[in-house]
């Protein structure tokens, strides 16, 4: 337990640096919690359940100091999208089904954790992520219009929600409309500007960054008065309304029900998806203190949190970015710093939840489309579309059909795309006939350079492992290089850049040596790998092989040339 | 259409050829048609439907001049185990089911040629099918030991049949059971000895081992004439019973009903195992003319015949090795032979249908067995157990799944396996940290040799491709090895086994670029290959880069070790 590493040598400078950054820290969590439990179409309160017990869980089997749990924008997304095939939002089978994926999501990460199964995350790209998060923040603003126009509209992509939306259009609330626009202009300004102000009113870079981040919460907290004062209510303005006070009480739903089995594989979605922001983001933030996390550890800490968001009301958690460099910079040392803020949330459930009542929603809408908005990464969609047109494939896949499909079937495409993709691309690997740079110990491709050839022999370079998906690839290749050259005796097969060699490119090799043979020409290897060379002895290849294995094509060259023989009789 | 190149220059002599190797096949396939079709839970006249205009397809689309086109032993298992879920065999919904799995499987498969997919076959590696195809021959094994000894059974996977044998064991005809292993003992000695007898008779050795193949079709006829001269029928035994004669309708099962979208996932599956089967005995056969077949050529015969076949009441059809064999020692010159043996298959659906009605099943189980036990393949399962113990895990999943559960979760967990085997092996590829050995241009693992180091320069080898699923390993190793040497100043990173590098990674070692700038040390490459180079020269990175980009490892070690300046002022 990580825990037991650092709270042995706690210090009070420590505590203090801990407590100022819960402080800050939990008056930014205060308006997402709420923003995010709406954006997943669950009571306001769900959020707040979400950032009490699984920051404490996260403390204790955490590595990263600084990251920052609680309801994130995608998950939270997902989470709805899971959701809504299910039950109306409302129900109680909807906040049931909150709690399983909370609870799913937690042994599972908990499990791959166990078993040390973080690599799983590497199957999501740079390109899917990054298309994956900009699709999201645009359904996700999509989908908070309706609060900010006063209207109903429904959907999960955003064709259904354009379309369900342009129908409700008329009934546009104005005062909803001032509320949201005013919120958007006020945390945009904040933004942009807040900082700078600060500064220059006399205050430290660091703090003014900090300081900065308390825009949503005086949001919230004018929108409440104004709410309150102006009776927006009576105005057709929608709330977020009455919600219970207290700390939740903990709760175990019913087990193996129906919901279990349907929400597996959302669950497992939303896991991965929370874990890679997570674990990236703590990456980032520990290179900053030239510390190090680690992420099967993180697997277990992220797990766990959401075991105790699960059990306790709440509803899918992870570590997001954005909060947790606002921890960071407000000088968090440890984990206890979640801990602390954990306090401060269920001091405000405690006691601020019969203020929250009066907030309007539009404010909240547009607090979530703020934070989202950053999330829409136009660069990294140019960068790819110049450096690699399948990576951007795959990139504008997960896009699409994120946007007027669903979320899960954007990410599942978009992982088995480059998974596809790179099979593909290793199915057809690059070979090239190689001859000798006059002189030298050298072989470059013939086609890029002038270089020495011989007519009975070629050397032949395949630059890429070799193994199911490209094997027959490889059959082909040499069989075509046979049937062309008449006068071949010797092929040598060059192999610097192979890697591995599975069975069925094994098999695939005893196939081309039999074939040659029976062609009267000689398969020769040459600069086999040790590993690669450690697994082939044992094999009946090495038996059957009709030439010879060479340490160096140089020496290949001089024995099959007869160089090597001129250059004994001359010495 | 490939039959334009040939049938122009079509000769006599290779028509005498066809011709006899036709007749040769068709004893062969009439026995395996009926054989195929109960396999498959259909009437027996549908192996016959199935073997007439399919064949005729492939004369005019196949590139192969030997390939023998038909119903087949895995796929006519897997046609049973994808409409038995849907459908009571014997009924017309199953009936009709099978037309639309030839039909789709037809589509399927055309199109993969038309848009040159045949690479997707790739993803199946040897030994996932070696697997899959002993797995399947020991389930129809299973299957057909209900009709040797003449009781009811039913199931899909082994577990299921086992019982449900168990259960029915005390009804066992004991007719049938003679008649059963009286054909099995003749075809297994016809198998082992008839050829090695008919050579010492005085005929040729060709001849000899294509009239042994005419064996199942003895013990049909001598079945035939034991059911109807012993009235087997009163006694117990089941019979293949009456057929209508005649040859078959066109018809077109209607379209867009349900069973399309169900029967999809199943008929993909047949097509890939079909033509995987298909294509490999057509290039083992090809090559021993000296001849090339063309895979996506091949698709489109393949498709074309299960077209004809869906069309004409048949079911999946595909080429088999032991078929295409006969066909190939029976002389077959052209594709004109399969057609031939369509107008063979014909006459006997015309005429001897009568005869077949009292053919005892047990006949057809015992050739069917006979003809399976050659897929079983212990020796794969033995050599890839010694060569790669991942590969050899693939395998057994692939075995286990088809016997315990079904073909299907057998071959997609085969598959799925085997991906994420090699994407697993490929996350952590094989890095080494390499010095010069002495005196020489070579640079090798500081673990296996005794080379030459420097401490502020650090020379890293990676044998790998970077790509998505290795980006955080190497980050996560550049760092682990930059945080062990304080004194480091200047990390080389040696790509000459890199073929590829995807977007994910670009980002990556712009990260370990960053990473390595704050910690006060110089990210270099060295041995960039030619194609990667050319991609890379456009990226921010190399602007970006803290070091140099050197063509040889040596180049950079003279430079930063200041070898160079020292052999300069020597100079």
């Amino acid at each position: 337990m990580p825990i037991l590493q650092w709270a042995s040598e706690y210090r009070r400078d420590q505590a203090t640096s801990d407590l100022v950054a819960a402080m800050i820290v939990t008056v930014m969590l205060i308006p997402q919690s709420l923003a995010y439990a709406v954006l997943a179409g669950l009571p306001a309160q769900v959020g707040l359940y979400a950032s009490i017990l699984p920051l404490v869980a996260y403390t204790i089997f955490g590595t990263s100091q600084t990251l920052s749990v609680g309801p994130m924008a995608v998950t939270s997304l997902m989470t709805a999208a899971a959701l809504t095939p299910i039950a109306d939002p409302g129900t109680a089978t909807y906040l049931t089904g909150a709690l399983i994926l909370a609870l799913l999501s937690g042994v599972m990460l908990t499990l791959m954790g166990v078993f040390r199964l973080g690599f799983l995350a590497n199957f999501l790209s740079h390109p899917v992520i990054s298309g994956f998060m900009t699709a999201s923040a645009i359904i996700i603003i999509a989908s908070q219009l309706k609060h900010i126009l006063g209207v109903e509209e429904y959907g999960q992509n955003l064709l259904v929600m354009g379309r369900s939306l342009l129908d409700h259009l008329d009934n546009t609330n104005p005062e909803s409309l001032a509320i949201g626009i005013g919120t958007l202009a006020f945390l945009w300004l904040a933004r942009s500007h807040l900082e700078s102000w600060l500064v220059r009113w006399g205050l430290s870079p660091a703090w003014s960054r900090v300081l900065s981040k308390t825009a949503p919460l005086i949001a919230v907290i004018l929108s409440i008065l104004a709410g309150w004062g102006l009776n927006l209510d009576a105005a057709g303005v929608r709330l977020v309304g009455d919600i219970p006070s207290g700390l939740p009480s903990l709760v175990v739903p019913d087990f193996g029900g129906p919901l279990w089995g349907e929400l597996g594989t959302s669950a497992l979605l939303i896991s991965i998806v929370g874990f890679v922001g997570s674990v990236s983001a703590g990456q980032t933030l520990a290179a900053k203190r030239r510390q190090r996390i680690d992420p099967n550890q993180e697997l277990i800490g992220l797990g766990t949190a959401n075991l105790a968001s699960g059990l306790s009301g709440g509803m899918p958690v992870t570590a997001g970015l954005s909060r947790s460099v606002v921890n960071f910079d407000a000088g968090a040392k440890t984990q206890a710093a979640g801990a602390y803020a954990a306090v401060g949330i269920a001091l405000a459930t405690l006691f601020l939840t019969p203020a929250i009542a009066w907030l309007p929603r539009a404010t909240l809408a547009s607090t979530i489309i703020i934070a989202v908005v950053t999330l829409i990464d136009l660069k990294t969609l140019r960068t790819t579309w110049r450096y690699s047109k399948s990576d951007f494939g795959a990139m504008l896949a997960t896009i699409l059909l994120t946007l007027v499909h669903s979320v899960e079937a954007g990410i599942i495409a978009g992982v088995a795309l480059s998974i596809g993709l790179f099979l593909y691309r290793t199915s057809r690997p690059h070979c090239a006939v190689v001859g000798r740079v006059p002189g030298t110990e050298h072989f470059r491709n013939v086609l890029r350079y002038d270089v020495e050839l011989c007519p009975r022999v070629t050397f032949l370079r395949v630059d890429e492992s070799l193994y199911f998906a490209n094997a027959r690839f490889l059959e082909e290749t040499v069989l075509d290089l046979v049937n062309r050259e008449s006068e071949l005796r010797d092929l040598v097969l060059m192999c610097p850049a192979v890697n591995l060699i599975d069975a069925s490119a094994l098999e695939s090799l005893e196939t081309i040596n039999e074939r040659l043979r029976d062609a009267g020409v000689r398969l020769h290897l040459s600069e086999i790998k040790g590993p690669v060379m450690d697994r082939l002895k044992e094999t009946e290849l090495l038996a059957h092989l009709g030439g010879t294995v060479f340490l160096s094509t140089f020496d290949a060259w001089q024995t099959l040339t007869g160089h090597r023989q001129a250059l004994d009789k001359t010495a």
